[in-house]
């Protein structure tokens, strides 16, 4: 074992891990800042479980197969000694960490138990263009109510929070329905196979891009798509076919309140069994507590095709969706749809301790909705100015320059000496790439003046830009005033604000 | 593959990680909060680097040795494939990171560059009482810049996220050295080989526990510990060994300047060697920077026995000493001693690239400043109020407790409705462990008069202290009191501030 490899190694990240600075790291950190502000105001308390969790309390696999990284990084945990131990995966979302959390010290946490969490989740996918292996999400979860007031407060809470996070008025809407709707029309209708509802379902799930034709097919006898491959269907009888369809197409009347999708339902004429009727019992109480909450009907609509996370959802179902018309950096429009989403979930604590615990959740993908707020052009531009570069010439000359960084910071402004070695121009080119708003310059004139020269960029730039003659540049010298040494803090606040 | 183990698996976070919650995280978030705004006015940048780097650009480890895992977590990439690939590790810092960043994207960086980051760190050990596998640490580099000025920088700005941390005057020292002062030493002394001077390097690093005695055993022929193990020496000449101890306590004198320390040091008697004579006027620049920078003499001090990271760095040393008297949970009296530190480092860009490119950093350890900071009495308490809890008596008045949320988190007080199931006693019990500072209370009574009553917990806790008898108690009801309901967020906010 030696410190060093032979060879030099390449300096690359892993692929499908990506490297985040600058603007985009920025705006990452102000939406987190932002929602959790919100989340911390609506009574939830911030949580970080490790990055590590036992593969069992995972529940995503058995140490025992054949490929135990399979959708996460694994490893067998030798603990520091030679005998390899237990598994231990880093978590693939904040959902299975906060079961095992909220079992192991159920007895000791306030009742219902409401906490956001936010970092890093890693899926150990293929990589591609776009798609990552390791991603932040944001969650909150309120653990240990059954109310629907509580799923209300999440879905009411998470639009607060994306609003905080920079989305505006109609630019987001979160989209409601509740799973056993589902498990009503089929109780109603006879279809008690599970494999036959779960494929159903996962037809129903395809409704917005499919339309009512293709999920017929997917629920009836099967479906050939257009590049030739064959679905197998669900078989369902065609009573029941017919049934979700009515239900499926029932709110479509554009306009409808909450209450008036509700009502649209239940009149549809389907039968939405005992289940069903539960359902939308539910839903009317969450539309009553979101209406006390103030949350309009154009930021939270029902919506009875939401068929979302099919195994792990027990109740209310939530999706939201993002209404910005977007571009990416060819001008094209870019649809980002779905930012995220959650629900009502069966009892994940009981997993470890065989008691049923109620939950319901919302997460987003942070760095998703960091790209979409920026192809939207709602980006962090002003948080991502550099800092003002003080310009270096001479070493004897080093306690002016240092004195002048340090009245500029003590005055709460970012700035910094350039500390290479290289000559004006390449200094002025240094701070043209940290993006600086401005450049102070002590030369030997100005410090025998009692003087400073300091270069607005900005103004440098766009007056730049409409002179032609590179001469003529050259004597107006745009942005650039000499002021009295007394003035420096004073001059450069003028800039930035 | 099945999605559950048979049997229920116990509900635990792996060894050596922990779950952190509440005023601890709180405090922790705060500190990387307050020292980034400063590393930012600074003029350092945000960098997030992924959990992974491949192994070669760790450099830590060899994947054909018998424990690739040794020291970190390391796992082969199958990329979600079936082929094992190439070795990937967690970091366990943030500077193998940026230099392999740096060495990735030096072309197009502004140079010199300057940035921060925060984060986990994953260190393979084995676990202990305290001794944790995942923890933050939070770094400043300077990469490409071999002025001191940008060492001193360095060591302002550490001084300055300490302060803004919470620690106060006189709380903390950053002590300053420089690694090629020994470097002089054994040149003049005719010490060449590698090993005989670590092994004196690493002798001279217990002089604050073992003192000029254990020292001097050490750098001749080794040393007999109180347990009876044998330390085998560096075995320097008598007269080099000689050298050392008068260097070592050279700068004793209490009360010296940085200035004084120098020249106390220049003083010595011990030749330096043209090592060591570089490394003076290096710490002599550090010192005039430092001065302009408006750092006092109590702040950084140089210390001539200070010999940080023996292998990794190549010039100025750094370290941060706490020196708060803090107290653990039992009252005892604890020391925290070196909280981080940092200094100048050998190229670690060049092992990607060839090129040497000097660099300059400084790190600290969040949870443990964290703690640091706790047992001294400096804690977040103030930021980790929970909300006021408002009770649920009827299903029928819901709407009527939703408002009153609603209204206080509008008002930008954190608020929520209690969503248990539970009665008042319950409710109350739930307020208190959420640490609650005040309860609203909505019953029938109140909503028929246009009333509410406002329970302050931490009068009621007061108060409850101060009266012995039960009765009493239940006669005075402290700290509650019933306003109009118009009254309700001027009279809660009035008990928060």
């Amino acid at each position: 074992m030696t410190d060093e490899a032979p060879l030099r190694p390449e300096a690359r990240a892993p692929r499908g891990f990506a490297d985040r600075r600058g603007r985009d790291l920025t705006a990452e950190r102000r939406i987190v800042a932002r929602v959790s502000e919100v989340y911390e105001r609506w009574g939830f308390e911030p949580l970080e479980t490790p990055a590590f969790e036992y593969a069992d309390a995972l529940g995503k696999f058995l140490p025992d197969a054949d490929r135990p990284n399979e959708g996460v990084f694994a490893l067998q945990d030798d603990a520091g000694s030679d005998e390899p131990g237990e598994w231990m995966a880093l978590r693939y979302d904040h959902t299975a960490p906060l079961a095992r959390f909220a079992a192991q010290n159920w007895e000791t946490l306030p009742k219902p138990f409401r906490r956001y969490a936010y970092g890093p989740v890693w899926r150990n996918e293929k990589p591609g263009p776009g798609r990552f292996r390791e991603f932040w999400q944001c969650d909150a979860d309120t653990v240990g109510s059954d109310r629907p007031e509580a799923d209300a407060e999440i879905i009411a809470m998470g639009c607060e929070g994306l609003r905080a996070a920079g989305l505006g008025d109609g630019q987001s809407v979160i989209r409601v329905s509740n799973r056993k709707l589902f498990d009503g029309l089929f109780d109603a209708g006879g279809v008690t196979d599970a494999v036959q509802r779960l494929t159903a379902l996962r037809a129903v799930d395809k409704y917005d891009r499919l339309g009512l034709e293709g999920v017929r097919a997917l629920l009836g006898e099967g479906r050939l798509d257009e590049s030739g491959d064959y679905t197998k269907g669900a078989r369902l009888p065609s009573a029941v076919i017919g049934a979700v369809e009515a239900f499926l197409v029932s709110a479509e009347t554009p306009g409808l309140s909450r209450a008036g999708v509700l009502d649209a339902v239940a009149k549809a004429g389907a039968s939405l069994g005992a289940a069903g009727e539960a359902a939308l019992a539910e839903l009317s109480a969450i539309d009553r507590a979101l209406t006390a909450m103030r949350v309009g009907e154009a930021e939270v609509k029902f919506d009875p095709t939401i068929v979302r996370g099919l195994e792990y959802y027990t109740g209310a179902v939530f999706e939201a969706e993002l209404l910005l018309d977007t571009k990416d950096d060819k001008g094209r429009a870019v649809r980002f749809g779905s930012i995220g989403g959650g629900g009502r979930y069966d009892d994940l604590v009981a997993r470890f301790t065989g008691q049923s615990v109620p939950a319901t959740g919302f997460s987003f993908g942070v760095s998703r909705l960091a790209s979409a707020l920026r192809a939207a052009g709602r980006g962090a531009d002003d948080a991502t100015r550099g800092p003002v570069v003080v310009i270096v010439f001479s070493e004897d000359d080093m306690q002016h320059y240092l004195d002048a960084v340090s009245e500029l910071r003590a005055a709460g402004i970012a700035a910094e000496l350039y500390l290479g070695r290289a000559g004006m121009k390449a200094q002025m080119k240094y701070a043209d790439r940290r993006g600086s708003p401005a450049v102070v310059i002590l030369g030997g004139d100005e410090l025998a003046a009692g003087e400073v020269t300091i270069k607005d960029l900005d103004a440098g730039r766009a007056r730049a830009a409409a002179i032609a003659d590179n001469e003529a540049w050259k004597a107006e010298r745009p942005g650039q005033q000499k002021v009295a040494r007394g003035d420096l803090v004073a001059t450069v606040r003028a800039i930035i604000e």
